[in-house]
């Protein structure tokens, strides 16, 4: 290709409004552009890019004997009113009506209606299949940002396995995970596999993939020890147990004027926090629930959804808490309480002698024991997990990192092949049904998340197994013998399979040196006419922005023997 | 690829409801199913298929400098709006509201996208560009038919050219052009390039691409000898000219009871077809008019609507009709009409002693001369071309033929580069807006014109440039000397770069044979005991369905040679 005649509309200047790295790198050198909020145009550049990718991703899935099928983006609604998921997907998933007045969903995600073409297997002898799309997925995110990080529609690679039995489910999501670890190894990703939640996927495990970056919008806790890694949603660490000295034989009530927050209690009162019982209002599935954890404690709402099996949660407004406890956030407590659901952390079982609100304004109870005093209606581990407590496992500081989720597999059990009465005519001559799994990869978000981990300040650095070309050669001077040996060279890299840019546009050294960078070509070859009668040539690796000498002659091997390596 | 690990559910009985034979035969050889009317899912080898239709198509592309980027589907309505289409597209677009009740339109096609994009190239030295993507349309059909020929959700190739003045979009046009020659030559597509109408496109000039097809829905008009050909929304023929007698100097009423038709005109009163006027009354754009017809031409609606540049027709209906012209159809005219607008069609110019309604019910109107006697507002060409009518170049008797349109390329003017206010800085200093083309074509469509071209009763008879597979390997028996054949004979042909696959699996040579047929692989080598025996083994042409006996150690070479003829 010849830089003369592609578009790539480089910006001199940082691009308002980008907040992450990868976003204002990618408008800056050219690769996209915004139509509206969550939907971007790919540039010549950026369609090289995630070509590549797609087609590690499809090396990778053929590898592991997956099929590829495209599947229409537009749904009846009632393959999803089947799953229930119609209702759950809620205000991110984007409807419309046709001509006809029919319900039609926009595809956010690809399990129900896989199964549907699935209902066409009829034996066990037909199991296992893998199969698997590239294709636009469309999400009404609430806030779409950072760029191709969170948008409102992008191509995402899904896969789906059916299987006679959980042995089967198993093998099939070791497959995709071993895949999804080549793939982000070749993507010069370094995705961390961490444990996650399932959320309105369902089923009974899911792992995700998170790529570190400050543009993340997820936390994961890490042990650099034993290797345990976990999204916050699904972490747990250990906590000490607590010695709680006796107290009275009744919570006894004390005036606080003034206290409003766990440290107002903890300041005035002499009530350590890890003492408090925080009393939180929570609405799931429209119920009202008392969420109780230890006043230094943070609640994972993702944690109450999955503990309860609620499928929303939203905290109560004031009125609805003063209405069913007679107080307001501040003075909010548990004790007697018998109407709502309490459900509590973990961390507050055998707890004794404790601090929490009285349910009358600016009114607290102390000497509260939580198994005497409070009616629980059920425990669960509720709580994030902070940098530096110990793992679970081996006791080592946890590491919190944020991350961009780049892939997620989840197996997904009886959820979509039950709700869709997909069975099979099993070995012994009775229908089975098949169990599922599904796995994605989100194009886009691979391709900033890529950018995000190689980039420096003159801008991108591609890794070569993804760089819109390997290499660029730019010509430095118009004589006739310059440009001959440049045109030379460029031959020879094409003819030697290698992706080269030519870059013969009419601008200055400096300019064309500077767009290389930003773009972020791996190696860059400098063609003037003092290194062609010296008969050596300047070759620049991007990563290191280390220049070497190569003789002319041994350009194009050089350059080969860099990109294969 | 093994057929034992490819998802291919082929059916032993043809499926109800195909109506066209391409639907037919991919639904019955496993590569197509239906969600819901129009939108329907590619399976492996359908993918497959289109992988190699797309591969031609950017390899055409990129031939002529086009570069491919990748826009978004979901449009913000403001844009179309601007261009007037928000209101003309009705109800073939599919639109929604977003969670914060934001119109949005899914892209139909995207002349005003694209030409947002362009709003930042800054001078006359930024063009030309030729812009192009593959990416999934949205068009809420009213009558989705035909297996992949007629859907509502479909991959489109669609190219957008700017340039700097006319001459430039000549210059892109018939590149363009060119390469749809070059295209559906490699496809396998015997299109034949016609004149056709821009309708809601707009511009000055437009060629669409069509395969013949008894499953087609346009008609077109070509010549045998001259080349001229048109799509019958276009086309033109020789009338020939009437020499009729004077009439009288009025015209004349007389009952005609019970005439409703031309028919019943010309039987029972002499009224032969071509005196007679035929009296149409339709609403363009809301605006009740008289169209004019000879009484034995049929009226084109996209012509009138081309020539008066309306936006919608329709119709009018029987009370419509009566309130207007005080009678109803059967015995409508023109003559004394003052008030709602008269469109003729060309071929009524001039004739004189006519026959036409009297705009009473059951009488009629003899010795009627149209310019004497009928206030004719406009004349068009109005009139539908008929087989065998003289060609209007040459004289020759003109072919009709249904076609499906595969692909469509337009000279769209200032249009959108002027509603969306797109200028670059001109060489002389002013402001120039820029001048567009646009190209389509359907993808699905054409694999499924590739099939109506090429099959027999026995299946679909892939074009190799396309074909799922080039070449498969059957193997008969099981015996180990005859697997041992077949693998090393499948390991060389992967090795030499041939697309092949091996079909290992347990059923009867038939039924491996009839699949093979039915899902249209050209070449077939069957492995059986008796052949690796003997050294040689049989080499099928599916198009022919003759067989060659090759050497066994020649089988490589003699499969390479065909499939790279």
């Amino acid at each position: 290709m010849r830089w003369s005649r592609l578009y790539v509309p480089t910006l001199r200047q940082d691009p308002a409004d980008a907040d992450a790295v990868s976003h204002r790198l990618l408008l800056r050198a050219g690769y996209v552009r915004q139509l509206m909020a969550g939907h971007y145009t790919l540039l010549p550049l950026a369609v090289r890019v995630r070509t590549k990718i797609v087609d590690i991703i499809r090396e990778e899935m053929s590898r592991i004997g997956a099929q590829e099928f495209s599947l229409p983006a537009m749904h009846p609604a009632e393959i999803w009113q089947k799953t229930g998921r119609w209702d759950v997907m809620g205000d991110e998933m984007f409807r419309l009506r046709d001509r006809k007045g029919a319900d039609i969903a926009l595809g956010m995600t690809h399990e129900e209606i896989f199964t549907t073409l699935a209902l066409e297997l009829r034996s066990y002898r037909d199991l296992p299949q893998m199969w698997y799309q590239f294709q636009t997925k469309f999400r009404d995110e609430p806030r779409p940002k950072s760029g191709l990080i969170r948008v409102r529609e992008f191509t995402m690679k899904d896969a789906y396995s059916f299987d006679v039995d959980a042995t089967g489910l198993d093998t099939a999501f070791d497959a995709q995970q071993a895949a999804y670890v080549r793939i982000f190894e070749r993507l010069g990703i370094p995705a961390v596999a961490v444990q996650a939640s399932s959320g309105s996927m369902g089923g009974s495990a899911s792992v995700e993939f998170m790529c570190p970056s400050t543009a993340g919008e997820d936390l994961i806790v890490r042990c650099p020890s034993c290797g345990y890694a976990a999204n916050v949603e699904k972490a747990t660490s250990r906590v000490e147990a607590a010695a709680d000295e006796a107290g009275p034989d009744a919570p006894e009530q004390f005036p606080t004027p003034g206290v409003r927050t766990i440290a107002d209690l903890a300041d005035g009162f002499g009530a350590p926090a890890d003492r408090q019982i925080k009393t939180l209002v929570y609405l799931l599935d429209d119920e009202l629930t008392l969420v109780l954890m230890r006043g230094d404690h943070g609640l994972v709402e993702q944690k109450l959804l999955d503990a309860t099996g609620a499928r929303s949660v939203r905290p109560a407004h004031p009125e609805e808490i003063r209405e069913a406890l007679g107080a307001l956030p501040g003075s909010l407590g548990a004790v007697g309480v018998s109407g709502p659901r309490i459900v509590a952390d973990e961390a507050l079982r055998g707890r004794r002698n404790m601090f929490t609100g009285a349910n009358v304004d600016e009114v607290h109870l102390r000497g509260v024991d939580v198994s005497r005093d409070i009616a629980v209606g059920s425990w669960a581990d509720l709580r994030e997990v902070v940098a530096g407590e110990p793992c679970a496992n081996c006791g080592t500081g946890l590491e919190v990192l944020r991350t961009i989720e780049v892939g997620h597999i989840f197996k997904l059990g009886y959820k979509y092949s039950e709700a869709l009465d997909l069975t099979v005519l099993g070995a012994d001559g009775t229908r089975v049904t098949p169990i599922m799994g599904s796995y994605g990869i989100g194009v886009e978000r691979a391709l900033a998340a890529a950018v995000e981990t190689h980039h420096d300040d003159a801008g991108i650095v591609w890794p070569v197994s993804i760089a819109p070309f390997a290499v660029a050669v730019v010509v430095v001077g118009k004589d006739e013998e310059t440009v001959a040996a440049a045109e030379r060279l460029y031959a020879e890299l094409q003819a030697a399979g290698v992706d080269v840019i030519l870059d013969d546009r009419a601008e200055r050294p400096g300019v064309k040196f500077a767009d290389v960078e930003l773009i972020g070509i791996p190696f860059r070859v400098t063609v003037g006419s003092r290194g062609v009668k010296a008969g050596a040539l300047e070759l620049t690796h991007r990563a290191t922005r280390e220049t070497e000498s190569v003789p002319l002659d041994a350009v194009s091997a050089r350059v080969r023997e860099l990109v294969n390596q």
